[in-house]
């Protein structure tokens, strides 16, 4: 029953061919050319493997087979196959094409479950195109709007709707993709783990617990834009001095929370932003993650708490807003003792993990039970032409998934 | 001998009509319509108050008076009437209509000097058009270079030298601005403060002793860019993280320094610059200026030194360039004192202080002596629409400047 790695190897390198920037890593936007050819490819191989195969209303890719018992509720594997702007081959196409081989293997050994399985292949799971992101997961659970669909544009205002309509699909068809709840059995996402920590701890596979809860604010700190060299350092209202100092507390609250916590700030502006004059306003984001929602909260009050006391103190003011805000998620435990176990079998180093990024897997626990298993990325590196998983790695991945959706899907016996 | 306030404000409002932003603040960038306009006014009102008008070789209006030994070195009193884009009405043109104002006077009250006087208005000193600054008064000193005229360009790709011709000036004859120092006896500038001291302690003038050195440099912090997802805080290289604590001992050790040293980091840039990734670049400016070069170059060497310690102990590395580097000017001693006594004659409640800007005063200085004096500047506001000097102070100004001036040019006794 095992995968085969050229295969594997060899769809990784076929769907890197669809990429609008060769060269500058893998730009494989949504309802695109790209995503069209990536597509067909996809398609291809599923009829190839004797899946019956069709998109669902968001343009996300289902290549079925019949289980014995085809009323039961399905066993899905997949993920995305859109990227980043400059990404890499892996983050996404490694979970479908997990899924392809997967099908492939039950082909050719002829293997039949009572459960019906379906592969699985997304898009704008990023939101590279038109920045909402996990849109095929979102569909699925029935939660993408007729507003957002007539209102997210790419950067030539092209809303996701007319993109669709170009491509084929009819938006106001969205709500045919939602899947019921009750004909789901569990779904499977083989993902990169887009960070350093198996690599590190010379890991084959990492099975993840919890999906991170999600904080996102933005903090305007307003003080007054001084000439720096008129105006003495005791009559300032240095905007980019506060923002340095809470800077630093942001790094050391998470340091100091634990349970996989982290909170970053990705990006800072300064304005007017000369050398010669005293920053008067500085805008920037936090990012607070962690496997307990209420640290999260903790981390953002005290964070709010140091703002209001340092700007009260030094006689600038500040704005702190809430822009995304999402509740841990915990994977249900049976699915997680299954993919010990199958792993423990197959003699894999593995480690019992949190996901510190959403991926649909986050949005398909809404609506079924889900594992989400790891491969490692080396140096940890992702969203960047560098990033890179052994195809050794992938195909161990790939194995431990197959194992664990057969155990749920339940193998007939011949 | 009164200067008057109403022709000062009639100045001030005329001249801001010579505006490329009306309603936005005073743009009057050098060799441009407004430069025109500006300089028209200016050179009639020199005609009005029957000085002798020609433009130097650099642009520079000049307005002589004859003495009563022509051949005696001569005394200046300007300023600059150029602007910084979206600017105020006082930066420069307070100092070149300082001249006016004392050239009617002298006219009106049939004053002659010993010494030959010259009313100057000089461009370019912000550099807001070309990027150098200071560009008047540098020709006088022989310090501007073909090179400069050649290379140093607009946003629209025209160089100095393109410009000039394009006004009427001929860039190859820039030498010709050079004035032989054995030909001046002194310079005054009148200039608004740019900063909240003299308003803050409620003094009419401020007459400077020392003009700040400046050094300026760029550091670039590199790091990586992680997830800010996946990558556990304790495996990051976080240059922002970095960079913010190095902001906080830049502002500390300009506040230990005292001698009137500050130092600024007025602009900060972040790569990628994305809410959810761990910056891997930041390049952000310092600025430091004090009355001491010693304590300049001791600041720079601790954030060096500061840098380095904590790049290397957390796995980033750096880089420190310096961008400029002007040393302290003392002005001489005693033309300070002539204007502390003839503050003192006036009334006037005067501060000797040090300027944190550099001025057309700082390169005068090196060739003639120089007096600098100090109008309050409005909540210490400066390059900003909002920027502001009440007349009755500027007219306070004015005063001191005609009589220190007169006492270098020597009044003859009619």
């Amino acid at each position: 029953m095992l995968t085969c790695i050229e295969r594997i190897k060899k769809d990784i390198e076929e769907l890197a061919k669809f990429n609008a920037t060769p060269g500058k890593g893998l730009t494989r936007f949504s309802f695109t050319e790209e995503d069209k050819g990536a597509r067909e490819y996809i398609k291809m191989r599923m009829e190839e493997a004797g899946l019956e195969v069709y998109e669902d209303a968001a343009g996300t890719v289902v290549g079925r087979k019949k289980g014995c018992d085809d009323n039961l509720p399905v066993v899905m594997i997949g993920s995305h196959f859109d990227s980043v702007k400059n990404g890499g081959n892996f983050d996404g196409p490694a979970g479908v094409i997990a899924g392809l081989e997967i099908a492939r293997v039950l082909h050719e050994k002829n293997i039949k479950t009572k459960h019906p399985m379906e592969f699985i292949a997304m898009i704008e799971e990023e939101g590279g195109r038109f920045g909402g992101g996990l849109f095929g997961s979102r569909a699925m659970a029935g939660k993408v709007s007729k507003h957002e669909l007539e209102t997210f544009k790419d950067e030539n205002g092209i809303t996701i709707g007319e993109a669709m309509r170009k491509f084929g699909f009819n938006p106001d068809d969205i709500d045919r993709a939602r899947r019921d709840p009750k004909t789901l059995k569990a779904f499977f996402e083989l993902h990169i783990e887009q960070g350093p920590v198996l690599e590190a701890e010379h890991k084959d596979a990492g099975i993840v617990d919890t999906i991170v809860g999600i904080d996102q604010y933005e903090v305007e700190i307003t003080g007054r834009p001084d000439h720096a060299g008129t105006t003495p350092m005791n009559m300032r209202a240095d905007a980019l001095v506060l923002s340095s100092s809470v800077i630093q507390d942001i790094n050391r609250l998470a340091k100091e929370a634990g349970e996989g916590t982290v909170a970053t700030v990705g990006n800072l502006k300064v304005s007017p932003g000369a050398a010669n004059i005293v920053p008067g306003k500085v805008v920037f984001t936090i990012d607070i993650r962690s496997r307990n929602g209420s640290i999260i909260k903790d981390i953002a009050g005290k964070i709010d708490g140091i703002l209001k006391e340092r700007c009260t103190a030094e006689g600038l003011s500040y704005r702190m807003e809430s822009k995304i805000s999402v509740p841990p998620v915990k994977l249900p435990e049976h699915i997680i003792q299954i993919l010990k176990q199958k792993a423990e079998e197959m003699g894999l180093a593995y480690k019992q993990m949190m996901s510190g990024a959403g991926h649909d897997a986050m949005v398909m626990a809404g609506i079924t039970d889900v594992g989400l298993i790891f491969v490692p990325s080396k140096a940890g590196r992702s969203h960047c032409p560098e990033e890179w998983t052994d195809y050794e790695q992938l195909q161990k991945g790939i194995e431990l998934v197959l194992k664990a959706a057969l155990e749920i899907a339940e193998v007939e016996k011949q």
